[in-house]
């Protein structure tokens, strides 16, 4: 038996850092406030870490869930299953869109093999809870033992990953199906309706959108006695990939350090971790706004106002890692800008205008 | 007597490359545009450069176009004029947010003293025209020889940087007054009244408002019956800094060579731009959407949509330097991911499902 996972509680990032920070952006070189979102993104990160200015990030760190479905055989995907495993073994020769991204935002990829219905390496499924969850259209996902042990596994990834330096931390997913699952936990945790919640995951053409939407239809009838328990909800209709995200998000908040959110797989994650560990949003900040349907109804119900859409739908932690260079702007302005005095500009009010402009609009 | 600038023929960008990058699209190891505009991006860089995969960014290019307007003594501002030569010194020593973000998207920073309203050295105002254009709500901001000079200064400075390597440019701006200016053409070129292009600028307070739209107002009046020409037109309501601008922007496509465009100062050279070359816009992606009104009526008018939309307002080039980063992903995607025949992976469809989820949505 695996004993339940539990999350110690969550402290909101520090307040007095961000004041800092907010006091300092309006000293910089530069009309208070004219760096819009990135000065709002500088005040949190000073936040997260308690300091301001803040330092810069050393160790911005994907970890990338893999996992298979028993859903996928209703052929609710436009790829087969054994893409999983193939993708992994892409992650983890360098090959995926995520390692190219990563590299250019000055981050680094682990990959988790959580239940990919194919053997990976040690190293990867060092923390494997099964091949593939079940098909939750017809049954629970995971048993009790297994939604512990993903938990679990999520939970000490951010324990071994803070204590080895993160400091900015991405849940990337990956797994044929995992849209499904995803639609399924976000209905069931916004009280919305199939419809609402299927999208067309990886391009899946009108029949499998069909299929896809019975099977969210289905499982979702399933969901809906135990949506008021995280982990109840996670064992029925998720999978260990979404339960070790869903234990990651919530323990990164838990060890104060920041998030970057992803798509529709990473989002619905994140609402079981706000459930698991209350006030973890405050560690997050919204990389992206996805093409998936399901997406939007996570932003609005976590209130978070995605940094870039570009109309991804990858995942990976693809749309995350593409934000990570505005973080990192974030933090050099806070860091590296002279302030007016430094700079020795002048502050006060424009010299008394000499109007020859008449400002009565009727003047001719 | 300066003779009137010209600029070549401007032709499109590499439609053969474009077309190579989105078959490579296809063929990497990620659903088919599952990327949404980082894809786009890649092939228009592809384009720009007429090879696929395109060669990393080795030189992005920011050039800060410096000028007092004589506009400013109406009270238009919350800051004095006397700050525009004091932050060409802060851009000099590197203080500014443009250095900052720059040196954080590898790009580089260059400045140029076109009219500010001090001596500046004689490096950052070897291409000055005069101190502070004239106020334009009463007279015409340079005399003919002025523009062409101004003009011929931003062409170029292009020549000059594309010559040194630049694979990337950048116009930024600096001038306490200039979105009057700006708004002044974005009125004249777009058909709006003064009302629906006058922002807040660096700030203003509701007098201030009125006094700018007052301003605005008078030099529209001016502006109107050179509208049809762009070289009046920048003589008559812009400005040197904003003259040069534009032939920098024109000449930068004449050299094809990739423009990231800025906010409303930015934008609204880039108005006139696509006057005296046209077809220059197909250079250009818009780095951001700036909280200036103009702004979003300059996006309209090129057909450009915008990679960012943070609530930035800076100008200096920050909104479109911010943006970098993700030109930079969109070339290493198309350079270093693996495809599906490199990283083995199967691309054939779903093999046939097997639907214990009926997709009748009435069954029960």
């Amino acid at each position: 038996m695996t004993d339940p996972v539990e999350f110690d509680t969550v402290n909101p990032p520090d307040e007095t850092a961000r004041r800092a920070a907010l006091t300092r952006h309006e000293q910089l070189t530069k009309p208070p406030g004219s760096l819009g979102r990135i000065e709002e993104l500088g005040a949190w990160l000073a936040a997260c870490q308690g300091q301001c200015p803040p330092n810069l990030l050393r160790r911005p760190r994907i970890v990338v869930f893999a996992g298979d479905h028993g859903v996928a055989t209703r052929g609710v995907s436009a790829y087969p299953s054994e893409v999983t495993a193939q993708m992994v073994a892409n992650f983890v020769a360098g090959g995926a869109a995520i390692n190219v991204l990563a590299d250019a935002a000055g981050a680094t990829v682990r990959v988790v093999d959580m239940a990919v219905d194919a053997d990976t390496s040690d190293e990867v499924a060092a923390a494997k809870v099964r091949r593939s969850s079940a098909p939750i259209d017809v049954e629970d996902a995971l048993t009790e033992d297994e939604v512990d042990a993903a938990l679990a596994a999520g939970k000490s990834i951010v324990d071994e990953e803070v204590d080895a330096g993160a400091d900015l931390l991405v849940a990337g997913d990956m797994g044929i199906g995992n849209t499904t699952a995803a639609a399924v936990l976000v209905a069931a945790l916004t009280g919305s309706e199939p419809v609402a919640v299927v999208g067309r995951g990886t391009g899946i053409d009108d029949t499998t959108w069909m299929r896809k939407t019975a099977a969210i239809r289905d499982a979702l009838r399933r969901a809906k006695p135990v949506t008021a328990d995280p982990v109840a909800l996670l064992r029925t209709t998720a999978g260990a990939d979404i339960a070790a995200m869903a234990g990651f998000l919530a323990q990164a908040a838990v060890r104060r350090t920041p998030v970057v959110l992803d798509g529709v797989v990473s989002g619905a994650a994140a609402l079981v971790a706000e459930e698991l560990a209350p006030g973890a949003r405050s560690w997050w900040v919204a990389g992206h706004r996805s093409t998936e349907p399901a997406h939007a109804l996570v932003l609005e119900q976590l209130d978070l106002e995605p940094l870039l859409d570009l109309k991804m739908r990858l995942g990976e932690g693809t749309g995350a890692t593409a934000s990570i260079p505005l973080l990192t702007m974030a933090v050099r302005i806070l860091s590296d800008m002279a302030t007016f005095a430094e700079a020795g500009i002048t502050t006060t009010a424009t010299a008394t205008p000499t109007p020859t402009a008449d400002i009565d609009a009727d003047a001719t």
